[in-house]
């Protein structure tokens, strides 16, 4: 679609993304990498034979800038909020669904819940934009923008402003965090649209491909989800920079995500990725700053449609599949001893020469 | 290859491997894999989103006879042994890095060692017929046939008596094991060699289909390793019933493991299987009692080149692919926290009804 450069520059001054966001270094420490290739190749296994979990080990080491990475205090965040679009039918669920799950969060009972318990992860739900307010809890931090963005097959899903406050919200909240982890999780009837939309503007994608069934819409309803996501890039086609693209296409709590990863690289936190989502804010947050790629773990290709695609766009190798598609953080929880491994591994393994083991000749 | 009846009858009668081996019944209960189905269905999630967590939970209530399985006290076995073929030049290492490797094992610093301790799982290493020695020690049973088998290549690599010794072995020492869970391990230099032959001869595979590096051939070491495994399947031709076979082309480790496989079955005990020759262990069982394969987990698909192949023909999905090719129990190790995560979400989860969530109209 060609648009007159003047308009253009109108649209942008006018949805400008007026934030602050954190500096990220770049992971080219040379010498750091040389040694923990040297200490994986000294281990007691074929040359190669530990496979992904020796690229896992070096990768946690150069994050945390340490031969011997230990992860510390993992910090499980459930970006919650609700999306206007979900009022055109695009799911199968109604936004009700989206609170009722923050309950279930709260309680301990939904699916992330139960594994972040099984490996001593810290959840945290953050209500981005839920439509109902909620009472103060423990686990619960309240950083809301609004009651749910506007419908975006009608104009933006959020103003510049509301845009720019998830972002600095989703800083703020990283920068406090004990720990070296940030597991990225979600919870919001409808975005799985989003993502849709994000991925499609942001990676030249036709919608179509990666426009999926979310929370289970049958065939026709996939495809009235698709007609309804291409009006949204319709309305919103003059939205190409990834901010105006957030603000566009977006919700509260991939706004805030983006933030939180933004930050979390800054602090050479080691970043785990969930599902469509969440490599959606990744995605967003890339473009910002390539370099958050360096410290993320993508922790499973999730059976919703898009994700693979965005995967690939990202370059990305997922430790699982699984065939989930729950969403929550529910996979980053399921890949976190994966990664817990590959540090043991790598502190704990003896080496040919500690062991007395013969290597190859 | 065609014989004379009469000849294959002798043959099987002068080989014939002669033990009791335990019956193993059919997981056949509807009723409760009902129940479990339900359970499953009601959870919080979208119907059908846990993916291969609702079918791995199926699995284990079903085998563990229960509606709220809860795995106890996991058994890692690291079956060891040597090779006679070993001396044939099939592997990139010597046959000294099995008992080396056992040291290893014990002092904790193998990779299997340091993912056992990680969760939990208790690890014993067998020795089933090492080349040397060992002293009795903490966490060493010793089960040894002899020191290594003979040369496939020029005979049957163990007598009957031998395969019987090695079978009977394999079903003592899971009977008195604690808990519900056995994870099967192993180390012996020349072992991928036992378990391609066993897969070709078993399978009717080619031998180059499933003749890979192991320890890290190079491809003029693997073309040579091929023409030896081609002349031990012509010396031991005439094998072709599943123990003759195990007696002919296997191995001390493999056939112990194959006692256990059949008693861990009959004793209704999850069985998680590692890589290659873990997984030609199993085939052998599943030969002698198809049921066998009703309780086995794949953990993973090891980079070892007859392992996809292998899976294949036992229609086994394995949970994990992260290109490794370690061997010794580990990536069954490095599953183990999924199998228990799907007890969990079983026995943990929310149902819509408990958690006051709406399910899909």
């Amino acid at each position: 679609m060609h648009h007159h450069a003047s308009l253009d520059k109108a649209f942008e001054k006018e949805n400008q993304v007026t934030v602050n966001l954190p500096e990220i270094a770049d992971l080219d420490n040379a010498a750091l990498a040389a040694v923990l290739q040297h200490k994986i190749d000294r281990k007691t296994v074929p040359h190669g034979a530990l496979g992904r979990l020796a690229a896992l080990a070096q990768r946690l080491g150069m994050i945390l800038g340490s031969t011997e990475p230990r992860l510390q205090a993992p910090q499980l965040l459930v970006f919650a909020a609700d999306h206007g679009i979900a009022a055109r039918g695009v799911s199968a669920y109604p936004s009700e669904v989206t609170w009722q799950m923050v309950g279930n969060f709260l309680a301990g009972g939904a699916a992330v819940s139960v594994l972040a318990r099984q490996h001593g992860i810290a959840q945290t739900v953050v209500d981005c934009g839920v439509r109902r307010d909620f009472e103060p809890a423990p686990g619960l931090h309240i950083a809301k923008i609004a009651h749910g963005t506007a419908d975006c097959a009608s104009g933006p899903a959020m103003s510049a402003a509301q845009c720019a406050q998830a972002l600095a919200n989703g800083i703020e909240l990283v920068r406090g965090l004990p720990g070296n982890a940030v597991l990225l999780g979600e919870m919001g009837i409808g975005n799985t649209s989003a993502a849709a939309l994000l991925t499609a503007r942001l990676g030249g994608i036709d919608v179509g491909e990666v426009t999926g069934a979310g929370t289970g819409l049958d065939a026709a309803g996939i495809a009235h989800k698709t007609a309804v996501l291409r009006e949204a890039l319709t309305v919103n086609a003059e939205a190409t920079e990834p901010l105006t693209v957030l603000a566009a296409l977006g919700g509260f709590e991939i706004a805030t995500m983006v933030g939180s990863v933004l930050q979390a690289a800054s602090q050479q936190r080691v970043i785990v990725v969930d599902g469509f989502i969440a490599s959606s804010a990744v995605l967003v947050a890339s473009r910002l700053a390539p370099q958050v790629l360096q410290r993320c773990v993508f922790a499973h290709c999730s059976n919703e449609r898009g994700h693979a695609h965005l995967l690939q766009l990202l370059g990305a190798e997922p430790l699982l599949d699984l065939g989930m598609r729950v969403g929550e953080g529910s996979g980053a929880a399921l890949a976190w001893p994966i990664l817990e491994s590959s540090c043991r591994i790598l502190n704990e393994m003896a080496s040919f020469e500690s062991a007395g083991v013969a290597d190859k000749a």
